[in-house]
């Protein structure tokens, strides 16, 4: 396992395993959703409130490798990394655990900027210095 | 445009809609399989059938690149192309064009395998030959 | 069948459905309120423009009674009846009908309200008198 | 309060939440039945496992309550109280706090049964003499 900057457990719940007795493949991006939003808010970065005040951070690209699919019930673990890519981009690796062997599940690179009212990439001091204390 | 072999039309749902007002991006792989399960029961595969006898399709890699946010109400297409990639695996090239001025909305590859009851990559002659028809 | 005021077809998405390979008892609150919304929309109250102006229309009460389960590939229609309860509360009488024999599927009743920005029961008087428009 | 016979602890996660910036309405059916699973796991029924086996447990009535809308981040617990309504039927009683103020979100009857191969209503005996322990 790589040296993650931040770790989430979580487990399946049934509402979210599909026909095939397992986690659809759609709600794994609501996984690795809410654990890049818990990771940011440790940096001061809650994104209901950047909402509220207008400040849009948005996906731009996502790379999914599956590797096993979870199952009812079943515990995991996201670790993250966060990369600066460009001044107005940085990445998100994410890798899925399933614990308690630490399998690896899913391994994903999404990578994100901000948007600006008018819909212009933008990213605010306020982002920009929160996210370098991350790097 | 490219030629897709296959197109669907789509209109957003509100409840699709996240609290930055447009579509999350999970949703996106969503409409992104329905689409793909569409396009495949022309061909004779039945997704829901196949899971029925045991035969399961499952993704193995997703790219998605985000162009522009759909919103409420907004009207889009989904087009499909299907390649194989290997003798077990396939790819859906997969574009979204908001309607009716087919703006470019998302561009995804969605790579495939099938998978036998052991868990280990197969896929059954009955879709191999059907993807066959296809290509 | 009772004489709707509005009725909308929908169809089962594979994603939906749940690993009883039937659609998840939560979804059918996603359709119902789709068809609201849709409903709504031809009496000029759209729901997302709403939102953008601060108005909400929030559900206060469901009453659903499953009779049927849908699955993949089911065609199905809401058929909505709207009923004022009081000055502030309306309700919405939603049946759905497995197609093309109209089968029962589910017979729903959704009351709503509006709430203004201190979270009080509030009808703006558009909405009233939209919704006057409709009894 | 009432005296529950179970409890489980939730945390709103920003997919769950609409374009008004709260829980939608559907997905509080996703969390009652996550912590109903939850609780009859306890008694030695798992869901999936008996999906497996070709039993199915269904929801056929609900009634909801919404008194306050959860939003981003917020935490809540859902207390659950399960009463025999007949030979066949059983029902759920869900209410859901806000904490850690212990403020009422929603109040909740959810009434299943069980359901053979026929479609036809039926509780097996395992599943009967499981549910006699809670009573």
């Amino acid at each position: 396992m790589k040296q993650y900057q931040f770790q989430l457990e979580f487990q399946v719940r049934d509402y979210e395993c599909d026909m095939q007795g397992h986690v659809n493949n759609a709600v794994y991006l609501n996984y690795l959703e809410h654990c890049r939003h818990e990771f940011i808010k440790q940096f001061g970065l809650d994104f209901s409130e950047l909402v509220r005040r207008g400040i849009s951070l948005v996906v731009i690209r996502v790379e999914m490798d599956y590797k096993y699919s979870l199952r009812s019930g079943e515990k995991f673990m996201i670790g993250v990394i966060l990369e600066r890519v460009s001044p107005l981009r940085y990445r998100f690796i994410q890798d899925i655990y399933l614990l308690p062997e630490k399998k690896l599940v899913l391994k994903a690179r999404i990578t994100g900027t901000g948007v600006n009212a008018k819909g212009r990439p933008q990213l605010p001091e306020e982002i920009s210095s929160a996210l370098d204390k991350i790097f």
